[in-house]
């Protein structure tokens, strides 16, 4: 099924910029469907509806779709650590973050397509390069949030907040696995992990946050950074939202490619 | 290259144990070299050295020997936890655990395998069943640790062994995918985890384990649970041992398969 065009009048850099989302869209649904290796470029052209010339125009191949894919995941996981980064209650903020990840994997194939995506970087030089481009900014960006709470002394200081930064990555990329494995236990054991990251990160000379309290409300989302010029998608099919999201929630699946 | 035989003199059983042995590792050599759906049978059959009839007898697709290496994995990963059961510091047996896992992965390939059975595990139903159940009977196995230390007085008796297994689970996948593409920070960051382990299981109501002292020396594995009749394996290539091992870390590379 191709993907519906937008209506509203659109310059030549959006109809281009919608045509590789559109393009993107579409090789996610068929290495949803399939898997990567056994989806051709012809079935991408098929379900985005455009001749095999648009498409190339875009991306030469399916490696270049893919390693765009990867890219496109951090950076979107990029923003929304900005939309945190002045928080004032970083345990709250990770718990936040933790679930925007619960949600934006919580369908089995898209778990599967992004734990595809790290089996191909590993195998792949191109698709290995991005991600590690990729995944350096990203650790990079959240040692740096980590090193701001323990400036303001909400975080334990004697924390190696490089380390702890990949630590912290290396958990959420382990919980998306878990949670396509076992989607039944999502909440008891997203509750287990705020509880052992406040633990972790407050210091004896800080003074821990109280164990109850301030835990029902989500930290607000700071409305100033606003996410940079995505094209609204028409987001099919769309995820049955149970809960009320919260902001970061919301962000990070409309800005979600595959 | 074909698999060397052993020299001993072996029982029929113990041959067709060996051959199963035998097509596993060459098929995780084919593997690791050009990712699963680009491996043909054929491939599988010249690495080995066997016919096709003889390899079909042992697995009747590829499908079948993936799931055959899930389980296997698995498998060993629960005698390696066996041999923990009766820990009297479990924080110390989480850590000889991390670091046993993290030893096993530590080459890209392995850890890349890995990724892509989970990957396939998830789009391919009888991989994915034999995964769920080998999960399953792990992540029990885990639970069932935790509520013996919790009897014990060791860790936190508030704590849900079960969501706090799961959660374990996640993080050492995790793990494997990290170090995987940040080879050269694993020790800072397994440190860390330890650390994190640490607060986390201890409960204001047990006294917490002292922070320096007792962490020098590793746990010493319980001679009495030998590991089940696995045959003995000229493992090549040796990974070089770059410090000594514990007993956990021999056994589970011993073990291994793929």
């Amino acid at each position: 099924m191709a993907i519906r065009k937008s209506k509203t009048p659109q310059s030549p850099t959006q109809r281009a910029d919608q045509k590789r989302v559109d393009i993107l869209k579409s090789a996610g649904k068929c290495f949803r469907k399939t898997g990567f290796h056994q989806t051709s470029m012809q079935e991408i052209c098929t379900e985005v509806g455009l001749g095999p010339g648009a498409v190339y125009r875009y991306f030469t191949s399916k490696d270049a779709i893919i390693a765009a894919m990867a890219e496109d995941e951090r950076r979107q996981a990029r923003t929304l650590l900005s939309e945190f980064h002045d928080t004032e209650d970083l345990p709250q903020a990770l718990s936040a973050i933790t679930r925007a990840f619960a949600r934006r994997y919580a369908a089995i194939s898209d778990a599967g397509l992004m734990t595809e995506i790290y089996a191909e970087g590993l195998r792949n030089k191109r698709v290995g390069a991005v991600i590690k481009t990729a995944e350096t900014e990203w650790v990079d960006g959240l040692a740096d949030m980590l090193r701001t709470a323990q400036e303001r002394g909400q975080i334990d200081q004697a924390l190696d907040a490089q380390a702890a930064a990949l630590l912290l990555t290396a958990m959420w990329d382990g919980i998306v696995i878990r949670q396509a494995y076992t989607p039944e236990l999502p909440e008891a054991m997203l509750a287990l992990f705020d509880d052992m990251l406040k633990r972790w990160l407050a210091s004896a000379s800080v003074s821990a946050a109280p164990a109850g309290g301030k835990r029902t409300k989500p930290a607000p989302a700071p409305k100033a950074a606003a996410p940079v010029a995505e094209p609204q998608l028409d987001l099919s099919p769309a995820p049955v939202a149970e809960k009320p999201l919260t902001q970061a929630e919301i962000d990070l699946r409309q800005m979600s490619l595959i």
